[in-house]
């Protein structure tokens, strides 16, 4: 069983080159977060996922989150590591210090939380809820909210849960049937939800639902849909709690993966109704939420990254400790020296630093949004934030299954029993392509919200300096870099050429477009992951060319990008030929043909 | 849940267009096999399917077989479900006539197979096992092995194993430790086995182990390997059971799927040496391992036909059923008519249609291979037999993975619940492109073996065939005929491309040949399923013009071979282009800087 050492050294590496680290260093908020104080934060954060985490995912997975009588226990180990977690500040170290955060750029928590996600992905969650729940709380919440309810979440004193789904609303909210009656300074909220991540357990003293249901004067559909926090127990003025509130766990669900992160069956208002208080204004509860799911969307493309990155790790462990044959490589006395044992690691590996390098990338877009002197920066950024949300969401996701799945491969038969583990990190990773919505629904958004609407000008912006970043690399010295140009400029011209196309086609065949929605969203993840790929690579050959940093990491870094250029970029004109030609045959038969 | 329907107009369909049924009907040792009797015999197994094991699949994944004290319980309902698969006349059927089984064609066993793999599994690899062994007796075993044996596992009483692989000799049968001592007519068998599929059971009277052992004198590697037979009960020649031998099941592995299928460890010799019979000539095991294991090989390939039909099976139902937001394609109430949705279900139909297609063909070529009155064209036959087996288990099993993962994609939410049993089908089929050689060992098969030491030819001549017919496609009438023969000959053409690469460079850069081994056999799988895909169209726009067959069915499968073609026919030039160009940086990282 290998243990989870985090890519440190990486993940500084994307952050500057990538993420902008250094610009951000600079703006008027973040002016203390130094580069020094990053790395020792990344290196502290590392000894704790690697200490505590990651040892309790193996256990955590095998016995689960156990429902009783509407009481949950959490898994053996996970209430002492969540007491550790709230107390080394982590719970609560990506809000804003306003609440008790640390308020520290969107990028710097990010490689921190991709940390939590690596190591224990079912244990992230519950911070991961809770977070997004404060989020909304701290944009949509009155002054009387935030003072009752922000610092003990923020603490991880009080956890906090999204309360979307029913059973006939799952990505059609429309169809939402959960009541909330107004009584004095609340409501009475009632109804039947699932899925409720980390619902009901027994880490923390309370927990904190927030809840979409509609007012009896709501509108029908989406603009009928209002929030409202409805805690476990009712807090008092002075901080204590009060009352149970008439909410209640009715079951768990047993699922494939991340076992011990319960997914719970809430029941609200059985006795007369919760007590909810509004969060924002009435009918208003759908972009109350977007607000939280945003980032949750961006969190759960980043398990993609932290999956893979685990999944590889284990694999690579694994290659370099297996013999079996006789190795072809030179060097390599263990199945690492087999070239397709190879091949998958190195696919996995390019991918995996692909889909980093898009993450932080985006989060980085997220502080420039928040914080760059410049209005008009801050605009673009907040553009290109909005643009590649989606596609960090479903193309990270989407990845992580077939990396996870390659994880296994490495392993031969020894990856299909669960005691090695391989096994589990495609378990966990199955969901993230469902839930926070579907490739489906990101790629609806993408093609839609994000691009039609706008008739594609912040992809086009991003296009052209692709094409200029392309263009620059094939006219570098070295071969290596050529190669990874062209490869870069080809990808990028069938990425435009699918987009003229939807932009194209969305007013009159808008199903057509549909029909092509996901495999655009994989284009685009492929060359944008692509374009960032090729310029660490950029970076990586100026450094070794100047002599600085780690001969070796660079020289791999530079290998990576040629690897990622020869075997994923060149599925770019494969992925615009499906968009643009495709449609015809997926829409052709009747449903009673299928 | 949805039930299991055998596909079995599909099946027939491609049992005449593309396994030559009529012509297998007419070979001197099938003349008894008329179409009518071939339908009924499907139409039974279908009904056999539906009835006992599909209702067994599920509850047999959630329970398991159980491992006590040595022996091993099956899963509630399993025993009775043997007992009757035997009554019926189901266990032996794929035998030969002489020892019991009903000597039927190839091609008719491998569609009634693909049913008991479609409706379960876990079930179904006893019977494969057990029909392996059968193979490797009848072919290499003495007259008195074969007639205290053979009848009693055709009929099921008895089942039977492959016991080859040790904890350091999985992949690397050379690295084999277990060892056997001449002793009067028989030998005194001792070593440890691993993933012995059905090794211990309560399902029969006796087990049949096929263990690989090596003799004193033996020489090292894989030339001083023999193969013995070891009971678990030693047989007395009447036929009744004698006394216990000495071997015994240690464990059974905790898996990811196939729960009902015991893994089981197993200890021969403990007491002194298990006794057991040498098969074949002594440190020939290897050549009669293969004997049984090509079947199976070309069998775990029809697994991946089976699990990926029971998964869109699955998937249509759900998504038939299921109502959720507004539908934008007309005709459709319900998720269905959601076009990514839509898209995800003609992917898997096509997928697997062409999958069923690929393994049919190989199976008739069997048959020819086995019973054609020329013997040029049964040479040619065997040829292709032993080209196509890596693809077929390779590529098949590989797909099924995709395809397994889409259904539960396609449930959203509900497909990552155990109980809606859309996970099972990924769980089970996740070891299919491990177990009977990996999808590596398969590639390196096929590029060496298959390939490269015959310069190429079986391969050249077929794409010579695939090449005239996409040119006679491309000149047919109708468009849809003539788009697919336009993908159909780019695509060949990389293949051929693809294929010269390897041949010119096998002997000066073998590694580099073997970091593309996986993408080309992927290649050969894409462009040869294209081939019959597009054979099945063609066929289906024939009887549509000539006005027989059903219209409605005939017109989904010439649309099914247009969304094949524009799917994943166009991936072949991508797949090229990492065979051709993707070495280098597989290649490119010392151990240290993975």
């Amino acid at each position: 069983m290998s243990t989870y050492a985090a890519p440190v050294r990486d993940m500084l590496f994307t952050m500057k080159e990538i993420g902008g680290l250094d610009a951000i260093c600079t703006q008027p908020s973040h002016e203390e977060t130094t580069p020094d104080l990053v790395e020792a934060i990344l290196h502290e954060a590392a000894s704790y996922a690697a200490g505590v985490l990651d040892p309790l995912n193996r256990s955590g997975d095998q016995q689960g989150a156990r429902w009783h009588d509407g009481a949950v226990s959490s898994a053996d180990g996970f209430g002492d590591a969540w007491k550790s977690f709230c107390d080394n500040g982590w719970a609560g170290m990506p809000a804003a210090a306003e609440w008790g955060g640390q308020g520290l750029p969107v990028l710097v928590s990010t490689a921190v939380l991709e940390m939590w996600k690596s190591s224990n992905l079912a244990f992230s969650l519950c911070q991961m809820l809770t977070l997004g729940a404060v989020e909304a709380i701290a944009h949509h919440g009155s002054d009387a909210l935030k003072r009752r309810f922000l610092e003990p979440m923020v603490a991880g004193r009080w956890t906090g849960t999204m309360n979307l789904t029913e059973p006939q609303a799952g990505s059609d909210l429309a169809a939402l049937r959960s009541r909330a009656m107004p009584e004095g300074d609340h409501y009475r909220v009632s109804g039947n939800k699932i899925f409720i991540t980390w619902g009901e357990h027994d880490m923390a003293e309370n927990i904190v639902h927030l809840v979409l249901a509609r007012l009896p004067d709501a509108p029908a559909g989406v603009k009928g849909i209002s929030l409202f926090l409805c805690p476990k127990f009712l807090a008092n003025d002075d901080g204590t709690l009060g009352e149970r509130n008439d909410l209640a766990c009715t079951s768990i669900e047993h699922k494939l993966g991340i076992h011990a992160s319960p997914t719970a069956s809430m029941c609200f208002g059985e006795r007369g109704g919760a007590i909810g208080y509004l969060i924002g204004e009435p009918h208003q509860g759908l972009a109350c939420m977007f607000t939280m799911m945003n980032h949750a969307r961006l969190n759960v493309g980043l398990e993609g990254v932290g999956v893979s990155e685990r999944a590889y790790q284990h694999a690579r462990a694994y290659a370099l400790e297996r013999v079996q044959g006789r190795p072809a490589l030179a060097g390599s006395g263990t199945i690492a020296g087999h070239p397709d044992v190879r091949r998958m690691l190195m696919d996995m590996k390019a991918r995996t630093e692909a889909m980093r390098a898009l993450a932080y990338f985006c989060a980085g877009q997220m502080d420039r949004a928040a914080g760059h002197p410049d209005a008009q920066e801050r605009t673009r950024a907040q553009a290109l934030v909005g643009l590649l949300t989606p596609v960090v969401k479903g193309w990270c996701t989407d990845n992580a299954l077939g990396i996870a799945s390659d994880g296994m491969q490495v392993h031969g038969g020894m990856g299909y029993v669960e005691e090695t583990g391989a096994a589990q990190y495609l378990r966990d990773a199955r969901i993230t392509t469902i839930y926070e919505g579907t490739t489906g629904i990101q790629a609806n958004d993408l093609i839609g919200r994000k691009l039609a609407r706008e008739g594609g000008a912040t992809l086009k912006a991003l296009l052209r300096r692709i094409d200029a970043d392309a263009h620059r690399l094939i006219e570098s010295p070295g071969p290596a870099l050529a190669q990874i140009g062209g490869a870069l400029a080809a990808a990028a011209h069938a990425l435009e050429q699918a987009t003229d196309w939807l932009l194209a086609h969305s007013d009159a065949q808008p199903q057509h477009c549909a029909a092509g929605a996901v495999p655009f969203l994989r284009l685009a993840g492929t060359v944008i992951g692509g374009w960032l790929s090729a310029r660490m690579a950029e970076a990586a050959a100026a450094q070794l060319a100047a002599g600085t940093g780690d001969a070796g990491f660079l020289a791999a870094k530079l290998a990576t990008g040629s690897h990622y250029a020869a075997h994923v970029l060149v599925q770019a004109l494969m992925l615009r030929d499906i968009v643009t030609g495709g449609a015809g045959s997926t829409l052709a038969l009747a449903v009673d043909q299928l």
